[in-house]
């Protein structure tokens, strides 16, 4: 058995955390003081160790710059009013992080390097995770190919990481989202269900398109009929028509979002009534229509809920109604109090640093 | 205008040549002295630079390896008996690697350093093109998105480069394939006409699993139906039926090969019929089993024509015949004569280092 003390650990001699302004960061945009790296070679996992974030060398062949070898996951800390560290359900993104490894034939990673790393590295940097409302910490832990060589097969030798971002509450402004009806994201039998690297970059264009148009999403259909809602660049999608939750069960093509299942289960909790099964794009359009279409919302790690204003369809836009009291709002409140410690986690989902 | 004097170059103080065994090259393995660097920043393409190859300091964030925007290219030179050095129709890559750019949301990569900043670099490693039977050098451009920040959006930082690995000619042994039935590498509306790094890692797994049953490659098929036979991991995919030449048309799916276009109009010249049309798994199981199917093979830079020896479908094996004279030797004798400056060039295709 690996213990702590198993990591090699070399602290930064300075801190850069006095150069920043907590108050107004960019998401994603600024690193913590140490970083957590673990070599995969010669068939096995070398030593983790922490050190000072920084840049690092690799060769112009490593088959991540050519083969897209490249995974990773996003979850975050809250830090409550006793200063303790919380992770949301941990176990659920190195599950998903080992699935994701086995579809792009790369080496799991163990629980101590991705877990107990993590915690380690999260001590190393607790002054960085803010207990004022709306702060969190975003973990990114990510691997990548490093071994060397320009012919399309698996690397040999693999870098896993985890940096660690500072992060207000996310807040996009109205969001208004376009459904695809020509581009897509995933292919059956594709690798939409892993959370690579590929996937991501594929969607930078279609966006831009829709971008211009003035939608700042894309709601994502089933690539060969693009009848079927799936989800959108970084968050699963929910739709209530009258009192009822909807949202397209998981598949080949389709990130299974830890927020997504949370989402479910606290609905249930709630009462309210919730059915994974496809949703059309018709069956969207008619209820928009008949104006049982309530709310649309995204759910994701980064922003944990994300209310849509409309959709936009056949180059006809439909406005959501401005609701007193919305399941988004109702929900994102309750799984963040959870998250944040405000509230008592009766599902358990909470994990203590 | 750009001249070749606004690239700097730095020049190696030695030489790496002496310590090649130039007889047994395992493919994209071995690199040359310099490679080409060219970074694009606030906007703009900086100055191109020629330097000793060697690993680049890069960010953990650098978004190459959060979101995989990366594309490459794949060409190859070739010297002649008075010691020129050859190019194979390079504009066709260069229009190639702006294309996935900018299905990729990255910005196009200027001729003047693609093109010219390729033949200052060959000329500086003009010792490492062996004249000898079946040698070439393998040149790879690549684009990566060096920007950082762990948020799912195109970088506004990239870096261009051209590295370039000697190559003996590429023999792969016996080839045999199985025909996909479930996984797939492609979507409808997706990235697969770009060369885009991630289009690669996303069939590892799969083929992984096609080693293990003894199939060397996939022949990929249309991810809605599996019913359309499409290419191969990195070749597209012909098939001769009686004395008629079959391959799929290129699409959104579907890369558009060099080597595929050459041979099209190569078989023309010969006076081989080719037919570029949807072509059905249905029909190449009927084909094979009444005979009628003589040969199938890949096209594509590395191996120029791989002949493929059978094939697997629903688990049953269909050998091929083996033929005295087959159309693949014969379209590879004479493409690679033109390549080698062996034969006359009447196509206008080599392009002179
Ligand atoms: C494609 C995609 N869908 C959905 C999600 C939401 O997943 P999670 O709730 O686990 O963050 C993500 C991740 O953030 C994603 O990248
Ligand atoms: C997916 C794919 N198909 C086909 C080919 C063949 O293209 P080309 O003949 O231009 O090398 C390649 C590239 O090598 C490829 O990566």
């Amino acid at each position: 058995m690996n213990t702590i003390s198993d990591i090699k650990i070399t602290q930064s001699l300075t801190s850069k955390i006095n150069e920043v302004d907590f108050e107004n960061l960019t998401f994603g945009s600024i690193f913590t003081d140490h970083m957590l790296i673990c070599d995969f070679k010669n068939g096995a996992w070398q030593q983790p160790e922490i050190k000072p974030y920084e840049p690092f060398l690799i060769d112009p062949s490593a088959k991540v710059f050519h083969y897209g070898q490249a995974i990773f996951e996003g979850m975050k800390a809250y830090k409550d009013a006793a200063n303790d560290v919380w992770l949301f359900r941990p176990d659920q993104n190195f599950e998903r992080f080992n699935k994701s490894a086995t579809r792009l034939a790369m080496p799991e990673v163990p629980e101590f390097v991705f877990i107990d790393g993590l915690k380690t590295l999260i001590n190393l940097d607790k002054a960085w995770v803010k207990h004022e409302n709306g702060s969190s910490l975003y973990i990114r832990p990510f691997m990548i190919a490093t071994g060397s060589g320009v012919i399309a097969q698996p690397s040999t030798q693999y870098r896993f990481m985890i940096i660690l971002s500072p992060a207000k509450s996310y807040y996009s402004g109205e969001v208004k989202v376009i459904i695809a009806e020509h581009y897509s994201r995933a292919a059956n039998g594709g690798i939409g269900a892993a959370k690579a690297a590929g996937n991501y970059s594929a969607q930078f264009y279609p966006t831009k398109l829709a971008n211009d148009e003035g939608f700042q999403q894309i709601i994502w259909t089933d690539d060969a009929t693009h009848t079927k809602l799936e989800e959108a660049g970084t968050m699963n999608v929910f739709f209530r028509i009258n009192d009822t939750l909807l949202t397209a069960p998981t598949s080949e093509r389709i990130l299974d979002g830890v927020t997504r299942k949370s989402v479910i289960d606290l609905a249930k909790r709630e009462n309210i009534e919730v059915e994974v099964r496809s949703v059309l794009v018709e069956e969207l359009v008619h209820a928009a229509k008949e104006g049982s279409l309530k709310e649309i919302f995204g759910a994701g790690t980064a922003a944990v809920i994300n209310p849509i204003a409309g959709f936009s369809y056949q180059g006809t836009y439909y406005e959501l109604p401005k609701l007193e009291t919305s399941f988004a709002q109702d929900i994102k409140t309750k799984l963040t109090a959870i998250q944040t410690k405000d509230a008592e986690d009766t599902f358990g989902w909470t994990v203590k640093v």
